[in-house]
C-alpha cells in the first residue's frame, strides 16, 4: 500500500479479493479448463457445455479474462498458459485437485474464521464429528484422486530440492508421507545413484507404485508402509518430510522429528519442507496464512519459522541445519545428524 | 502472469485469495482497527480486549501485517496508514460498514456463485423469500449504519466528480438514490454557486438531513422525498446517478434514464457513475465482478461497459455523452440533453 495519499482502494480489493477468488474456484468446479484444454469454445458453445444460462455468465468469463487465466478472441474463449497447464485435468501438470477442495471445503469453512480465532477449535468436518481424510483414506478411487492432486502442488518443490541438496553425497532417500511418490520419482530422474522410496499408509501402497512404475523407477524405489506415530521409520541416508510437519501439534513435530533423528546414520540428513513462515513473520503472507488454515483444519497444527524448526533439530540432536528457499512460498529445513 | 516458465503460483494464489480475504474480514468484524485507533496495543491486550484464544491468533494478525494492513513493532500491534483512516469506525472515513456486509452476507452467498451460473437466479436473503434491503430500510438504526457506510464507498467518486466536470456552467444539482447526500455535500463544499439536494425514499429523509446539517449545508440542500421508478424525478440542471443503476435490469434502466431527460432543461446533464467496464470487457476486473456480485443479490442486474451507456443516453434523446474516469474502479457516463 501506498501511503503519500490514503485511498481505500487497496483494502476494498483485499476485502472483496474472494470475489476473484471464487470465480476461479466455480471454473475449476465446472471444469472450464479441461473443455477449453479440447479446444477454443465460443461463449455459447462453453455455456451450453457447462449447462450455464445466459444471466451473468459472460461477466464471470470475462473476469477470469481480466485476471489473466483465460484468453479471448473476438466471442472466442481459450485457456491461458498456465490455466491450460495447470488446471487442465487432462494433464498430468493438473494441480486443479487441491483447488476443488479449497472450493468444496475450505471457502465455506473459511466462513467460520472467526468462530475459529475464539474458540480454538477446528472448523471443519470435525465440527460435526466426522473426520475428512479419515474418510478420504477409505475410498480408493477418490484418495487417488486426491494423492494425484498432491503431486501437483509438490512438483515445483521436488525439483527444486533436486537441484538444491548435494544428493551426489547421499545413496539413498526416503520420503515421509510420500503420497503418489512424486517427490522420490523427481529425485531419482534426476540423480541416477539414488535409491530409496516413500513411506505412508498402507492403503496408499497401490497408487505410489502405479505412479513409480509409471516413471520407470520400480526397481529403484520401494514402498514403505506404515503409521509414522506408531511405527517406525525406514532408514536411509536422507529423510524427507513435506507438508507434514505443519498438521501437528509441537509434541508431535518433536516426536516426528526424534524418529527421523533415529533412524538416520552420523552424517545423514533430514529435509522438512513446509511454506516455512520468515523469522520476522512478515513476508511469507502465504506461509501465514497457511497457519491459520491449520487452525480450521487441525486440532493442534501450525506452521513456523525457520528458526522455530532449526531449534526442534537442534533439541533432537541435529548437529547442523540450515534454511533454504526452494520455490514460491515453500522453504526446505535441512538437519544434518 | 508471467509464461516464460509456466508455473501454478498465480493461480493458487488466485484461488487461494479468499484466505487473505476473510483474514482482513474476521478483523473488521472484530472491530480490530478501532481499537488499535484507540492506541497500539501489545499482542495479548489486544486478545483479551477482542475475547480470542491464543491458537491462530498471531498468525492472523501477523499475516494482517504482512499485508500491509496492521504495523508491527515488537509485540505491539498498530493500524496501518489506510487501515486507520478507513476502518477505524470512529473516524468519518470508516469504510467498512460495506466490508461488514461484505462479510456478513457476501462471503456466504458467493459460495453459491455456480449455483446462480447454472440457474440465473439470486444467492441471498431473496432465495429464502427475504429482502434485505427492504427490511434493512424499516430500520432506522441499520439503515443509518448502512447509508453511512455507502458514503465511505463514495466520497472518493464525489471528489473527482466536484473536480471533473464543469460545475461552473450549472446552477443546481440532485442527487437521485442520495443516501446521506455524499455527493451532493462533496460537490456543494467544493462549488459554492451550487445549489440542489438529494432524491431518496422517505425513510431516508432524518439521515440525509442529519448529514447535510452537520456540513453546514441545511440552506443550499434539500431533501425530495420518492421512489424513483413511481414518482417523477426533481428539476435540476445536473441529475447525478451513483451506483444505481447497475442494480437493475435493462428495461428498468431505460426507464430510469428516460426520466432523468425529461426532468432535464435543454443542456442539463445526467451524470451517471458505476463501476463501468472498459468497452473490451478485459481490464476493470472490479467492475466485472461487481456485475457478477448484480447476479448474486438482484433479478436482473448488470453492470455494463461505457459504450453501452451512451447508447442507451442516445436513444433517450440525449444529443452528447462521454465517459471519463473518477477514482480507482469508478467512471462516471455524462450526457448531455
Amino acid at each position: 500500500m501506498t501511503h503519500d495519499n490514503p485511498n481505500p482502494d487497496a483494502l476494498l480489493g483485499l476485502g472483496f479479493g474472494f470475489w476473484a477468488s471464487k470465480a476461479l474456484l466455480t471454473a475449476i468446479e465446472l471444469d472450464v479448463f479441461t473443455l477449453l484444454g479440447e479446444h477454443p469454445h465460443r461463449m455459447e458453445q462453453l455455456r451450453d457445455r457447462l449447462g450455464l444460462q445466459q444471466r451473468g455468465t459472460k461477466d464471470w468469463l470475462d473476469a477470469l479474462v481480466s485476471l489473466g487465466v483465460l484468453e479471448r478472441a473476438g466471442d472466442t474463449y481459450a485457456n491461458g498458459v498456465e490455466a491450460d497447464a495447470f488446471l487442465d485435468r487432462n494433464k498430468p501438470t493438473y494441480v486443479g485437485g487441491l483447488l476443488e477442495m479449497a472450493n468444496a471445503r475450505l471457502y465455506p469453512f473459511w466462513g467460520s474464521l472467526t468462530e475459529a480465532l475464539r474458540t480454538g477449535q477446528p472448523q471443519n468436518e470435525a465440527k460435526f464429528g466426522e473426520d475428512f481424510f479419515a474418510a478420504l483414506y477409505q475410498e480408493p478411487l477418490r484418495l487417488e484422486q486426491f494423492l494425484h492432486a498432491m503431486t501437483g502442488i509438490s512438483l515445483g518443490a521436488a525439483h527444486a530440492m533436486a537441484e538444491k541438496f548435494p544428493w551426489d553425497e547421499h545413496s539413498t532417500v526416503v520420503d515421509i508421507g510420500t503420497a503418489e511418490g512424486c517427490l522420490p520419482v523427481a529425485l531419482a530422474l534426476r540423480h541416477t545413484h539414488l535409491t530409496g522410496g516413500g513411506f505412508d499408509l498402507p492403503t496408499v501402497a497401490p497408487i505410489f507404485e502405479k505412479y513409480v512404475a509409471a516413471n520407470g523407477l520400480a526397481n529403484r524405489l520401494r514402498f514403505h508402509a506404515g503409521d509414522f506415530f506408531t511405527d517406525p521409520l525406514p532408514d536411509a541416508d536422507v529423510l524427507v518430510m513435506g507438508h507434514i510437519l505443519h498438521d501437528w501439534g509441537l509434541d508431535q513435530k518433536l516426536l516426528l522429528i526424534g524418529k527421523a533423528y533415529a533412524a538416520l546414520p552420523v552424517g545423514g540428513a533430514l529435509i522438512i519442507y513446509d511454506s516455512v513462515i520468515d523469522d520476522d513473520r512478515r513476508a511469507n503472507t502465504f506461509g501465514l496464512l497457511m497457519s491459520l488454515n491449520m487452525l480450521i483444519e487441525t486440532q493442534e497444527g501450525f506452521d513456523y519459522t525457520g528458526t522455530e524448526c532449526k531449534d526442534w533439530l537442534a533439541s533432537a540432536g541435529f548437529r547442523h541445519s540450515y534454511v533454504e528457499p526452494l520455490v514460491g512460498p515453500d522453504s526446505m529445513v535441512v538437519g544434518i545428524k
